[in-house]
């Protein structure tokens, strides 16, 4: 099991714009651009991942949204298709619980430390990925992956995820996007999965 | 120098609909998040680097546009921006001569046969992605990385392309979209540019 879960500082927690969706709509093409690399392979989706992303911009927030992709029918890996369905769920009446809003969407007023939670009661490994954590290289197994937008997070919030995170985890030094490092999270179980090893590759 | 380039064999050669990326501009979306995926970091761009898409859909094929990154202005991630930078290249009148449309993004009629041989003259390495290539852990360099779309090569363009390659790679087995491939070289790059090893990762 993959999971991947996105703070999304400044996305909108009330029906927005698909024509500007990394102006008015709070970097909502980051978060669907998230959601497309956790879940899209060419032709095809990763049955065995789900992405949340806590929204938390205006004006009601936090919302979080999840995509289960063993349910997911008519979505598409383009950041249109995907803004749309995290559009139309955010026309839903919501409660603490998630509830179904269209095949494998769900959305629920939970925040980040309910995900965490949420999480951990299932017995997942949770990571956070961070620039100053220990290199990905030196050990990472299947369970969740939790990663900022382009905002960092905030100290009150790596307190809340350090009380929850197993292990911290780097990439590289260079900063990269949300959507960028689950793809490389992906890559490396892929070859994992495939008994590859990630062995040095000379010049 | 790093250099990517994309056979977009559906993408549209004149204006398109920016509402319509994915369908009728001939996956359009895939081509703008591979440009993005190739450029950005987060909250800056990859100087050292160029990205050519050979556009070959309809109606007025093949037209080639370029992307260099220490030249590029008002240039944002999502594809809605990179679509629209696309397309008002395509209202050009184009010759076999590159044409400066905005800062950074220049068009000409050019094939996949004409970028390579441009390429090959400037003495850059180049590298074909295949499935089923030599492991990239075997040995990567700065260069010229050649991809598909959701269209595999044909056999034709696979010739063409190994007349000028210098060798062939794979990431895994799993079939990734372009725009993760370009991603997942990057990092590979990367790593090897901070002096880092991919060493095997313990689970």
């Amino acid at each position: 099991m993959r999971i991947f879960i996105l703070m999304a500082h400044k996305a909108s927690t009330i029906p927005f714009n698909l024509n500007d969706l990394a102006g008015a709509a709070g970097r909502m093409d980051l978060v669907a651009r998230f959601i497309s690399s956790s879940l899209f392979i060419s032709h095809g989706i990763r049955k065995d991942t789900e992405v949340y992303t806590i929204l938390n911009g205006p004006t009601d927030p936090p919302k979080t949204i999840k995509f289960v992709a063993n349910e997911l029918k008519m979505v598409s890996p383009d950041e249109r298709n995907i803004a749309s369905h995290i559009r139309n769920a955010l026309f839903k009446k919501i409660s603490s619980e998630w509830i179904l809003n269209s095949p494998g969407i769900y959305i629920a007023r939970k925040s980040l430390e309910d995900i965490l939670i949420e999480i951990k009661s299932r017995n997942v490994k949770i990571y956070l990925l961070d620039e100053k954590g220990r290199d990905i290289q030196t050990g990472i197994s299947e369970g969740a992956f939790v990663m900022s937008d382009h905002i960092n997070f905030s100290e009150s919030e790596l307190a809340t995820i350090l009380k929850y995170a197993d292990d911290v985890l780097s990439l590289t030094k260079t900063s990269l996007h949300a959507d960028h490092c689950a793809i490389i999270v992906n890559y490396y179980l892929d070859r994992l999965k495939e008994g590859k090893t990630i062995s040095p590759p000379s010049r």
